[in-house]
């Protein structure tokens, strides 16, 4: 059974509906697999545990504000 | 050192003692390494954060009540 | 940058990609972001080194043909 | 469905048999779910992919020989 | 892009900020890419979800004091 | 035991022994415990398997020469 590990900032309860029906459908479609046997997990990372270039997301977001 | 990673619902702390306990068993016996050297990671899985085919866990709960 | 991986049995470069163009769309549109910052990972699995029910693929298959 | 990801050094067909059996049986059990239920997957790491005191595998063997 | 993950226990603020930076520099350096292209994501995981030799890092802290 | 994992394209065996000794250092540093106590695991993906903005490594480059 595929996995699909989506791994980004923290959403909504309606956009986690939206994303793993998408991811789902596009992986079963690829894979040629029925949806049941497709998985989807979801990692919601904190601003601060997340950097680019060096520096964290909260950071980040307070420079430029 | 083998890691050993097991992703799934909230367990409580005792169900805890019996995963590493037992995860650790199996593979210090298969690689033939002492427990010592056998590392556990527990990660818990919100209802909100998994979805098998195309629908978030939460969902399937509310719709099966 | 959100991160997409997706990890499953082997494909064809062509279906590489379908599914890298497919999941980040979708991911592009619900985290409302640019596709240039979404990442997508393809992991390969071999047949014997995914299980289900404590069984590994390539003994499923094997058994079933 | 649980995932238990099991990440460590080569092992023979017979050995990934035993392992998958073995986590397969405790997920099982500390989860109250019936096998069937839980995915198993093994990452194999080469010896110059791993490192614990900054020291690769492949060097650390080398040297104890 | 290179992602760097480090998963431990629990650290500051300020601790994120030096290890992020310090990762990032080390990753950049080897892969000879610019900063900008360097992704860190840090991972911090709870005493009763990491266990070493069977036995949750919570309850090895218990018992040592 | 903090696990650094990093993922990113193919690198020689001198680069690898670079980037275990660096990001040992910086966690070890950081995380304040010995360099005995930190794993570093490196995972190297094939340009066929990476993709940003919806496109593989593999076509980028192509493209671009």
């Amino acid at each position: 059974m595929p996995i699909v590990t989506v791994s980004g900032p923290r959403i909504t309860l309606e956009q986690k509906r939206e994303m793993v029906r998408g991811l789902t459908e596009v992986a079963a479609e690829v894979y040629g697999r029925p949806p049941g046997h497709i998985i989807v997990i979801i990692q919601e990372n904190e601003p601060e545990n997340v950097a680019i270039s060096g520096k964290l997301a909260v950071d980040r977001q307070a420079k430029s504000s």
